[in-house]
């Protein structure tokens, strides 16, 4: 193991009241010190890594340079600021990060008054800082807001939004487009090439092809007053940048890792001008190490490894992800069935569409972080008879939600929706947990909503989903491995609203729809050799319910479990719904749902977030002795 | 009454391939008649009548010039769509628009070939068209996909990610920007005012102010290596519209209402070139019939009117409209509390924010059609102390829901929601439908969630949500006018979680959630009759839920319906976990949950709508009777 790095300069710098004092000429090797002790943290925690070395001098200029936190300094997406937590008073806590009590691996406002918008999800600073800068001028302040944002996130047309706005409202707002040519995976999209075209220093080739794109594309019957219009158009080519037509003064490209050019620019920023300004930095993902500059991915999330390789410990997986069992279904479907495409926003790896991809790159989408086109873009697929798979995080999806409604629901467009990250995911907390897509996703009319239990499940509805023409579908799956189940050869169809009995009891009824399906079979044996026969069932789909197995479990039993791996308002309530209409409820079946809590959870082991939740064998044998009372107890002792 | 136009043009076509043997002379006239049937069509039947004004030539010239249906021509919004809609086959029943069992007031894939998507939320066409391109081009065809969309929609980041995507893949995709300056009300926003530039030919200020604006900026102590990097990226200023750097061709402006422009573009777009294209037309909103051209709204939408004179009918209201209440109520509370902001995205006047504007122009935003940066500037505004009101229709915001999740309710920020339109909102169809954010807001931790039964629970509701310091709240109330109740001088805050009992009962309990208030009091007389003693409570919140109401209803009679104006998973679902896990289901109470049916609704009245649902007090009463069973049928009778 090596020691930790010696960090005399950063040593005497606990928050950025404490960096003023600092010569500017030393900021250099502070930067480096800074950049020593998060490599060294990271490499004890894992998390994201690439991304907060590339911002390392951005850090140090912004806290040397502004007076946070009454300055307001907006870090899109928050998985750069492990740098700007080192120093803001969170140095001591940095070797926690992502772990249960310890830092959220985001920025996040209740962890510090330095971190005054909480992030995760991307491209919302700029909206969060035009915010800022208007409640600034109503109170007649002066205080600076800075929103950092990635090129990548500049893809997401919230980001387009706030622009479009903030250009029109003309307020003092400082945007720094922290442009390292790659979010996770490389950007995607026009935006990013003119990113690139304007960081290389290239004259745009726009103005130079008109003339010949032009008669290629308009031909030589054009007549004489559409040739002078088109001409006469030509004349108003010339002007700002892109971001100067969206009302913004545009400075750089400045090099990001360079404080000695930082520093002045966001010093006269910060003294001078008005409306709203964008500082274009260029900086390099994983700069200054050299594991980090060499890969891939450049680091962009690790796990623990050792600083001097570079070498990421593996923890033996006894089955492989949900994730790529999800890639592998598809794949074997897409060789038969030409019609199958695949969607990402700007997740190829996440999602597994990379591996898809490499088989069949020109049935490949990713879209850049773009959800709403993204699924629209797919239902459009769907009308010309394709077979869109649109792989979307469930938390992700939350931002295509009318697309989902509007687009594909009302039209009863066949897209196939394959949610990863369904339920809690661990680290990453609240901002990403899986909670709410059974929920507004099975109130929809027209749509059909199944939950995975294991891998091979998954496989089975890779095919359902495939097969399924009639209307959309989802199917949802947890994030990590698989629980290591025999992987059948092919998928089979599964009825569509059909689940089933996995083992038969008489007493009670677990029903599970799900990755707790386990679970359910682990509190099945505790209940039984408590003398309670007991019933557990996989439901498999959420929409529609297989009313035969709802009937029959409440009819036939004493106590009736709902689990599902989501918020209230999703599966148990659909159960509870059927039930109260079919008069069964009434009938003294004691039906117990159980659902995520109604909080926000921080991040610590999925398998302990499930435990606390009650989400787990324990919990769910907790909740049939509570429904049973007291009596039960008393005769099972 | 002024007799039918004379059409003899337009008599000769049903269909496009019908104006494809008219000679290119013929078609200026033949959009007059065009024109003339339009305007007499909706003066029959009201509707959107100025965006069709606009698209007369337009729409001519496309169905010319392309080959509807195998050529895909998809209009944004939809609303503009009904010169559209004579034109293909629907003529005869172009006086049924927006009538129960007619024709949409929106494009519609159910209706016609000749509708390849429907639409009525704006700014998805480009997404949807390049699906369609893409699915071309993977099965080699050679048909054209033509996306319509104004400039209006060009506020929505969903359109720009939909343009960003488009210029990396390169697909040929003809959008047409219909650029008329107005989208609803005039739109807001840099873009809109680039376009204007554009339009006007006025060379942009960028590169003639860009040395001032720099200096002002930048103050004198800028230092030379600075000097040198700015002036370098000068350098680039340079090259392409905005589209283009985008990477479409870009062609235009062109005069939208001149035939002998439009048709020979369309037709060498047709017939030459690759790559996605961008033809900017210019036309006016209300084009051709003066009354509409002399509108501040441009006639955007109208009731029936009077053709020769334009006055619209007027039905006398017995009540205002809840969009005006609420407004007034907003502004009341304004004159007082000068952190109340408000928040539109593009909708100042459907939701009454125009009068919260003009008497507070510096505390009213437009952030053009852009929910999703609405909802996040809200919170930018609300972590500054500010008291943000987002008044967004229930079906627009779930645009904005990965916001209102990650960026109000992770972070518990207290942005209060006006949610306008919810439930049935009759002639506007299933794309307007209110009906799931009951659903979609009440499963996330942190919110609270309301539902006005009145006029005057709306405004205690307003004060309710002004007062609300500690979390995002949301209220809900109906499309539509008021039910004449008396208002109160002032709003008064309600207790946060605390319905309330209208009348007492001992048998039957109905339980609403917002605006079927009435109807279960009505539906209570009827039971009262037949001797079934009948409790009514309206439960103002659907979050947090009065736990003691709710018990008590549940242990004090023998039935308990919920009613609500929305879909499952809302407040009915609440109310059955809830008693669930207090045990009262077993005790056999009968709950009965009546929601919205499991189908997207075509428009018809809104009172017929809940009527079919089963939501009025007929429906309530069956629903009772139902739970009852037949023995109390008898007893009954």
């Amino acid at each position: 193991m090596k020691s930790p790095p010696e960090t005399p300069l950063l040593d005497r710098v606990r928050i950025p009241a404490d960096l003023k004092r600092l010569d500017e000429k030393e900021l250099p090797l502070f930067a480096d010190e800074l950049r020593a002790e998060l490599i060294d943290a990271v490499s004890q925690t894992g998390g994201h890594l690439g991304a907060g070395l590339g911002v390392v001098e951005l850090t140090v200029a912004l806290h040397y340079v502004f007076d946070t936190p009454d300055d307001r300094v907006i870090w899109d997406v928050g998985h750069q600021a492990y740098p700007h937590k080192i120093l803001t008073g969170r140095r001591d806590r940095i070797r926690t990060l992502r772990q249960e009590g310890g830092l959220s691996g985001f920025t996040k406002r209740a962890e510090s008054e330095y971190d005054p918008f909480g992030a995760a999800h991307s491209s919302t600073s700029i909206s969060a800082g035009l915010g800022m800068a208007v409640a600034r001028d109503l109170s007649r302040g002066r205080r600076n807001v800075i929103a950092v944002i990635g090129d990548g996130a500049m893809s997401a047309g919230m980001a387009y939004e706030a622009m479009n706005n903030a250009g029109a409202l003309d307020a003092r707002l400082i945007v720094i487009l922290n442009d390292n040519d790659m979010s996770i995976a490389p950007p995607t999209g026009a935006m990013s090439a003119y990113l690139a075209r304007l960081a290389s220093g290239r004259a745009y080739q726009g103005i130079r092809d008109f003339g010949k794109k032009l008669t290629s594309y308009l031909g030589k019957s054009v007549d004489r007053a559409i040739t002078r219009a088109v001409e006469h158009a030509r004349g108003y080519v010339t002007g700002g940048t892109l971001f100067e037509e969206m009302g913004f003064l545009h400075i750089g490209p400045i090099d990001g890792h360079n404080l000695e050019h930082l520093v002045p620019v966001l010093k006269n920023v910060r003294d001078h001008g008005s409306g709203p300004v964008l500082i274009h930095v260029v900086t390099q993902k994983g700069k200054g190490y050299a594991p980090a500059e060499a890969a891939d991915d450049k680091y962009h999330g690790v796990a623990k490894f050792n600083v001097i390789t570079g070498a990421q410990a593996k923890t033996p997986a006894n089955a492989p992800s949900y994730t790529k069992l999800f890639a592998q279904s598809l794949i074997q479907e897409a060789r038969e069935d030409e019609r199958i495409v695949a969607v990402t926003a700007a997740m190829p790896s996440g999602t597994g569409l990379d591996l898809f991809g490499k088989e069949f790159p020109e049935r490949t989408f990713d879209v850049g972080i773009a959800e709403q086109h993204g699924v629209t873009f797919a239902a459009g697929l769907a009308t010309e008879g394709y077979r869109p798979f649109a792989a979307i995080y469930s938390t992700f999806l939350q931002r295509a939600y009318d697309q989902v409604v509007h687009d594909v629901a009302i039209q009863n467009l066949p897209v196939r929706f394959a949610i990863d990250r369904a339920g809690f995911v661990g680290a990453d907390g609240a901002t990403h947990c899986g909670a709410f897509d059974i929920t507004y996703l099975a109130t929809l009319p027209n749509f059909t909503v199944m939950a995975a239990a294991d891998e091979a499940e998954l496989k089975h509805m890779v095919r359902t989903a495939v097969l399924h023409d009639s209307g959309p579908i989802a199917f949802r799956y947890p994030r990590g491995n698989g629980v290591g189940v025999e992987m059948p050869e092919r998928g089979q169809a599964l009825d569509i609203g059909r689940g089933r009995i996995m083992r038969e009891g008489t007493k009670v009824a677990l029903l599970s729809l799900g990755g707790r399906l386990a679970e359910c079979l682990k509190a099945a044996d505790e209940l039984e050799a408590a003398g309670l026969s007991t019933t557990v069932a996989d439901a498999r789909f959420a929409k529609p319910l297989d009313a035969d197995l709802v009937t029959q479990l409440a009819r036939g039993h004493k106590v009736l479990v709902t689990i599902e791996e989501g918020s209230i308002g999703g599966f148990g309530a659909h159960v509870l719904h059927f039930l109260a209409h079919q008069g069964l409820l009434e009938s003294g079946v004691k039906v117990r749902p159980l659902v995520m809590p109604d909080v926000f959870l921080d991040q610590a082991k999925p398998e302990k977030m499930y435990a606390d939740a009650g989400l787990d064998a324990a919990g769910i044998v907790r909740a049939v002795f509570a429904a049973l009372g007291q009596e039960e107890q008393v005769a099972r002792a």
